[in-house]
């Protein structure tokens, strides 16, 4: 084997002093498998590279148990998408580096998608099969997207997944991202957002405000108790800069005499305090019982202790009024992948005319042609059924349901390489907010359950002729 | 409660066209939990903001089962450092939404980090209380870079954790990562770099590559079969434009003959062929009688379908060649965080004398100031504990060991605000990887099963007079 790192020849980014971090590049480019580009190498090579193809995005399997899985990241995917394009810094490592030929290289330096791409709306729900992207055009257009689609969509919907879930088990009160540190420091971003689209109500992550335009939340932290000489000395410091709304964490020493500190120091107008430890249900019962006799019955609790959809159901009835989660959102409650693939449904064969493929292997379905998708509702609105269109290409390209019972699912995202601004920045997670609680609604009461079972709604095959 | 996304008052950013992706930010001081300004804001009012403080990282528990954990990140730390600085952009945003007052942000457009970091090598093995790393300056300035240290330190170690255990599993067989498309997109450059840190050969990801000079690899995919008329097509192809040295796909219809089509369009000399489905085991060996059945001794097999360790370890007697792993590596093999936590032990009184502080909050136990290290070695070279030095705190601050029994592991990272250049970049990748491989061989040899059990060696204190 060669040696892992190639040490002096590599590019000189990450050494200091740099002008920039190294996450601060102009392209997406480089976020990529190096096979795509070598695909890319064999396929310009015969003349494949041309033929026009449609890829699709689906997760063959929910993860065990789950009722449903939230789809998020599409906005960033459209956000990438513009700067997915090979500059001289690029094109000079793969040459360099020898990853591709100097015909392969000489086709990136022009690489723009031209292509379009549907997609079922961010914030949808969506099961095992849901093409929740669609993205047309040729091989080598297409075939470059794979990885930085699927690292986008993977990650953001495992957490909206899993936000989802939370929100659900909150049952209204209110839930705040806290997971920043638990994740990698770009994956936090994109967690505070898909968290958001899930149904949170803010984030601490202050560069997701920044980006998305998110509310950002949190006051201190244990540190800042230590860091004076007594917890009432803190307390005061914290009001005085803060106000009395501030959010007072009372378990650094003594829950109680904590309780008893921060309404010294705040007065009975005191906005929150914050528990971050121990067994927060009957603490919090505790601490609701001690505020309302000290005279703060308007002092809010919130809890923020290794906190899952599960801990949450378990504070139902239980005096708390918000719950900040970190660890288990950002990880995804268990499934920090959404395993969603990016596979080649069908392809020009070569006198122009697109023909289904799929692979043959063992233990990873997947099904040829391009397919249209509709969620099927019951006379109530609710959803009944998960609608796959397949059959005759163009027939289903043009497909759209000819009955009210049929909601479709798949929405233009990319027209002829345009990105639609609708689903993109800060409008964009709004957007996808309002269409995750439309989906989350519409789907059978006992998709909320959290406990393991089958998909909320079966998914059937409509064949068009 | 307000409402999530405050949409027209973001910066317009994340709103197409941008001129850059939204993660091109030229500062990396927005990667922080809002309650670390806040604090500084109550702080900076009283004063307190100036005492002097340490800060120490650690983890409370491996995870379950663990023998030993990895660290890995702290070149990125050190990259990132020289960026954590606020620029007018996000000052603006800080005002614009009420993050912090105008002292505050009069404070940070000056602020610079100028205290100074010890730490643990990077790709040393660590244990539960292991100060991996140490922060010492005001409170002011270390407290701010609470989240971000953690963000890195807690996702790069996670997969080099993992890594870790992959390669041992391996027992020499190179590792190669292939994660990129199951985490977030600039996570997964990270993931890439902390699996060559725990001892994996090379990575998929070609902005890996690009940053740290890491070996990329790769050559092609199911879809590049599926866009041609056959796969004997597909194999001609790739190999007219890779060489016979290139590694083909072999299970896209069926393997039996797939590995008859690859040695007829590349002949015996065919560099490998790839298994991505099925029964792995059972497969390498049909696949190796059949190779070598047709004079092709010297390809070899590499495997690539949801390995983790215990399915490498269960190929160890199988006739493969490489393991190509991505969803387990990436996602820390079912613990895809370390836990790490970023604590003040210590901080100056009134007088300016530096005083052991820890939170009593149950569950959550921390021991107050200041920590030394060192690895005490048995008469073989190889580790017996891990031993933390506590007491006086100027006496700690001061220790070296006094035998040759102890190996001492914090290392100057930061001094007074400047980075020690050789643990950044692709060097100081380099740096970790010969790091972790002899903190690992000087473990005892338990700490390399893979079954459930304790850590590989004890944690004992030693308590300075």
């Amino acid at each position: 084997m060669t040696e892992p790192v190639r040490g002096g020849a590599a590019p000189t980014n990450g050494v200091l002093p740099a002008a920039l971090p190294p996450t601060a590049r102009a392209t997406t480019a480089l976020l990529t498998d190096k096979y795509e580009l070598t695909m890319l190498q064999a396929a310009l090579a015969n003349g494949t590279a041309h033929r026009h193809c449609v890829f699709e995005v689906f997760t063959r399997r929910l993860p065990a148990g789950r009722r449903y899985g939230v789809l998020a990241g599409t906005g960033r995917v459209l956000e990438s998408l513009p700067h997915f394009r090979f500059e001289d810094a690029d094109l000079a490592f793969l040459e360099e580096t020898g990853v591709v030929d100097a015909r392969t290289i000489d086709f990136l330096s022009g690489y723009r998608f031209t292509g379009s791409i549907l997609g079922y709306a961010e914030g949808e729900t969506f099961f095992a099969g849901s093409p929740v992207l669609q993205v047309e055009g040729t091989f080598a257009e297409a075939v470059l997207l794979e990885t930085l689609i699927l690292s986008i969509l993977n990650f953001d919907s495992a957490v909206a997944s899993a936000a989802s879930r939370m929100t659900s088990a909150a049952v209204g009160r209110p839930c705040l991202e806290m997971g920043a540190r638990r994740t990698h420091e770009q994956a936090a971003v994109a967690a505070a957002r898909a968290a958001v689209v899930g149904g949170f109500a803010g984030t601490s992550n202050l560069e997701a405000g920044y980006r998305y335009g998110l509310e950002t939340i949190g006051t201190a932290a244990h540190a800042f108790t230590l860091l004076h000489d007594d917890e009432l000395g803190a307390f005061k410091a914290q009001v005085a800069a803060l106000g009395t709304g501030t959010t007072l964490l009372v378990d650094t020493y003594d829950v109680r005499q904590g309780v008893i500190n921060a309404i010294e120091a705040a007065g009975t107008g005191l906005g929150a305090i914050r528990l971050d430890s121990g067994d927060l249900g009957g603490l919090a019962v505790e601490v609701r019982h001690q505020l309302d006799e000290l005279g703060a019955t308007g002092t809010k609790i919130t809890v923020t202790s290794d906190l899952d959809e599960h801990a949450i159901a378990a504070l139902a009835a239980v005096p708390v009024d918000s719950y900040g989660v970190g660890t288990s959102l950002v990880t995804g409650s268990g499934a920090p992948t959404c395993g969603m693939v990016y596979k080649l449904v069908a392809r020009a064969d070569s006198t122009g005319v697109l023909q289904p493929v799929a692979k043959a292997s063992p233990g990873k379905p997947s099904q040829g042609g391009r397919k249209s998708a509709a969620r099927r509702l019951g006379h109530d609105g609710r959803a009944v059924e998960e609608v796959l269109v397949t059959g005759d290409d163009e027939a289903v390209a043009r497909w759209s349901p000819d009955s009210d019972d049929l909601r479709p699912l798949l929405v233009p995202l990319v027209m002829d390489g345009a990105v639609d601004s609708r689903w993109v920045g800060p409008h964009g997670v709004e957007n996808a907010v309002r269409a995750h609680q439309a989906s989350r609604s519409e789907l059978p009461r006992g998709a909320r359950r959290l406990s393991a079972g089958d998909p909320a709604i079966p998914t059937v095959s409509l064949t068009l002729p």
